[in-house]
């Protein structure tokens, strides 16, 4: 577990784990990220008596602020012949796990921090500080992590075009209501709500948890492996484009991945640029 | 129709009928309760006329408050040779009939109490009284009735395995906001709400409202009646597993299937089990 | 563009284009209407720049009525030998422009209207001023230009069959909590919502805009033109069906298809028809 960086493990008990992402200074997804999720999956997978894992984050203003795009580089997380994406193996995995996974979200999830969440099986959100958004297109590149494939299934494609082709912060009432997250919990409720669902579940029979959620996957077809892959082969092609070579450099001035007013406030930041 | 001792049919006209389950003290739908939905399906197949049914109950705490599980019996409505499940035959026959039927919920539907409901094509609850829950997990057993097969395509996975696996008591706003009933409606206003809306239908014509019921069903696929039964084996199954060994009778003696006050506040009462 | 009668076009630039509905007294789609929105749809086809086009109307009343049907006709927008109904071809080329189609809807979108902003991929609506109806069974039809195929998609099986049996007006409070639209505005901002909105999207980078939305139809499968045909084969049988022989004469009276009550209050009026 020390040999987690970005990743602070909690074992509450055999049954309920905290996982806290803590990458300062604003929790941006980078090329170590990948890595640790894939320990951090070795890890529960090997623990034969978890029922529920909650990530949350370190950081109050940023759940996970998006992700470290490097303009024209190769990406570094490239799938191994014959394999997956490193991020499609960790969402493949984490959907799979016999215990339930559960996003506490306070702060900003953008772009792959709302993917983050999405990847989890059930979403909490705090009502006054939650922010969603995907950003991508506002910076000239396209959701590469599971938001194209995801949004549409969860809020219908009128919703989630709005969401993907406008890349504004939409606040954790509307996210709510579109069904980005499953509740919207006032703050100073927020986390007794989430210790008591996690709670809950960890008291219940394993048996019938994992049965339920295998059975509930019956019933729920979501996006393959190959359809994550396909999309993310897309989103590293996107880092070339002539949109993307345009706009990462203005939003970089502007503030990007660092802490600035441009993290934020991402959506309202995106009609200064068009000016 | 005198031959029916839970269900009370009320023949409003002949385009539109009330069926109320009373089976005191607490609603629960037994091995009686199947043999009835069966005779009922009968009378109203038989009715040419018949444009809406509203099932609402006598007992204005529970609905339907869910099924009497006996711990290691034999499911004594199981299926005949080659056939359904007369659980699977009762659903598979309410959602073909040409008549609209509509589920009126006051108090409290729990279990197979919320499946029934989710077999209805609609579902209208009162604001202050209507409470929802699918607590078989919590007693160490699946859902067997519908609600694993329907409440992913009706709410999504998400919200699906926040209901499945907490297994706590939703009110009737956040039923509505999951999308479990058509609406919400204050209390003061319900019943006039219901009996408009079945009035109307009952008023249009007949070939256009068949015609458009059997359209809409064109373009929404539902679980089929092998899939109900698949997981009503596993239920079947549950009854005999450790969990439900070791659960179930603390729940009898916390009150399961009798008035209580665990039967009027299970969703809390699980946090109590646990301790 | 002057040969549109009833669609005036305002291209506020290359990439963003307004499309007003003006068919006075009461936005009634005509047999007209069907060639001019051919027409728009080969302009905006031909505008390699065009990045996002909204939709409203120039009546505060009525977004667009519903469509002028008449009894036992023929109907005059058959579709040519080998070829798609007119309404069909217009929605399948709406969904496929790259560029995003947005309805703003003030007043009443009802059957087709409805079926109108269905067809855009975005749907915003006046809080305050928006009204949502399929009236067609109450007058003794089925919906014939998509409802039928999409609701079910867009807000579920029960939610569709409440409003496709029951043919009330909903407002747009309820329209939203239903998923018909995207999201209800306070009508004083919603000029300003819909104007940042569609500003916002044209000024994004258009190979990434396009990229999006086509992945986002990857992973939503809508209905086909061959169902949105079959449907509407149905609708032209059921303008001879004795239903709407019956209804169709006493809705005019009452003041179908002109300035009147009746338009102003379809929903409550159907309760009136009934008595």
């Amino acid at each position: 577990m020390d040999s987690l960086k970005q990743l602070r493990v909690t074992q509450k008990s055999q049954a309920y784990w905290r996982i806290t992402f803590d990458n300062p200074p604003i929790n941006l997804v980078d090329t170590d990220s990948f890595a640790e999720f894939a320990r951090l999956m070795d890890m529960m997978e090997a623990a034969p008596n978890l029922k529920v894992v909650v990530f949350d984050s370190a950081n109050p203003d940023f759940f996970i602020a998006h992700f470290q795009a490097r303009l024209g580089a190769r990406n570094p997380s490239a799938p191994k012949p014959g394999g997956h994406y490193p991020w499609t193996d960790f969402i493949t995995r984490l959907s799979k796990l016999p215990a339930v996974s559960v996003a506490a979200i306070r702060g900003r999830a953008r772009g792959v921090g709302s993917e983050f969440a999405l990847a989890c099986d059930i979403r909490f959100a705090s009502l006054e500080r939650a922010i969603f958004a995907q950003i991508e297109v506002g910076a000239g590149l396209i959701p590469g992590g599971g938001g194209l494939e995801r949004l549409p299934r969860l809020m219908g494609r009128s919703r989630a075009l709005e969401v993907v082709l406008g890349c504004d912060d939409l606040d954790a009432a509307v996210a709510e209501r579109y069904g980005w997250v499953n509740r919207a919990i006032p703050d100073h409720e927020f986390e007794a709500f989430v210790e008591r669902f996690a709670r809950r579940v960890a008291s219940f029979d394993q048996q019938a948890l994992g049965a339920a959620k295998r059975l509930v996957d019956l019933h729920h077809k979501g996006p393959t492996p190959a359809e994550f892959d396909e999309t993310q082969a897309i989103f590293v092609e996107a880092l070339t484009w002539p949109g993307a070579a345009a706009r990462i450099p203005k939003l970089i001035e502007m503030g990007l991945g660092r802490p600035s007013d441009l993290e934020l406030n991402f959506g309202r930041s995106l009609d200064d640029l068009a000016e």
